[in-house]
């Protein structure tokens, strides 16, 4: 199915001069989000994933589905505050703005095989935060995944060395 | 497996006097996560579900895989100004203070069955808020499912009437 096809695009949000991609609208329609986590498995299935690891919100409505399909753990990359325990912190640019990152600094077994997963690759900032998080934690960063990736925006380049694909490409 | 040896137990998170049930370290063991997930859907598969709602950010952690098992759509009950479209609002008390949710006002199908799923009954006022939102979104709250409940909390009554279960009770 054209996947493309189930994604909402919305001008000028979150503020002006922004089009927003908006994955929601994938995942509600069960073909289409099946669809997805299939795409993502069947081409991660060789790469010995111990962990999903998604970023906060959306990276977890994607990372539970692949990370049960592939049978790995799902790692949370938390808004600060958010983890009970001790964290590793990253702070990063934004498409709009600065935010940080938090893992359970103990989440990850030592070379911990993980693929990072987003709904979207834009300035690419918020993976190479979540990257950065692994490799502290002793984990290996296998793979970088995203349903969409916007490609006049420079998160490609600045994720070079990673293994980084999208399915949906703008 | 049991499943709350998975559960790791933090004392006064997020403030003194909460004893605070993480289901991040059941999340990222692969196994007690497939466990957890098998078991919601194994309890859900003859109530012809066609959305897993989960309420922002743990609920999508858990309603993500749990839909992609039950061949569902995930929609997302999001913290407000999330959503880039016409959504429902409703605001609810907390554990530990009040908050909103909303959800895409066109995402659910007249009729459309839906679980909602989240890691903690506790006050049950997140669970309420996402089934009247449901409701109002012309959908069926077939059913609400929490990893875990405190069951020396009021959540169980608050949640009166709708079909209510939890896997791990403390």
């Amino acid at each position: 199915m054209n996947l493309q096809d189930t994604i909402r695009t919305v001008p000028d949000f979150p503020k002006k001069g922004i089009l927003f991609r908006d994955i929601s609208t994938l995942l509600k329609d069960a073909e289409a989000f099946r669809c997805l986590v299939d795409t993502f498995a069947a081409e991660l299935k060789d790469k010995n994933i111990d962990y999903v690891v998604g970023p906060e919100a959306r990276g977890f409505a994607i990372g539970s589905a692949l990370a049960y399909k592939l049978g790995a753990g799902l790692v949370l990359a938390r808004k600060p505050g958010k983890l009970p325990c001790e964290t590793l912190r990253y702070e990063y640019a934004l498409e709009y703005g600065t935010d940080s990152l938090e893992i359970d600094a103990a989440a990850i077994k030592e070379g911990g095989r993980c693929v990072i997963v987003d709904d979207l690759l834009a300035t690419g900032g918020t993976a190479l935060a979540t990257a950065k998080l692994i490799e502290q934690a002793g984990g290996v960063v296998a793979a970088i995944r995203f349903a969409m990736e916007l490609t006049d925006l420079p998160g490609r380049g600045v994720l070079e060395g990673y293994d980084v694909d999208a399915v949906i490409k703008y």
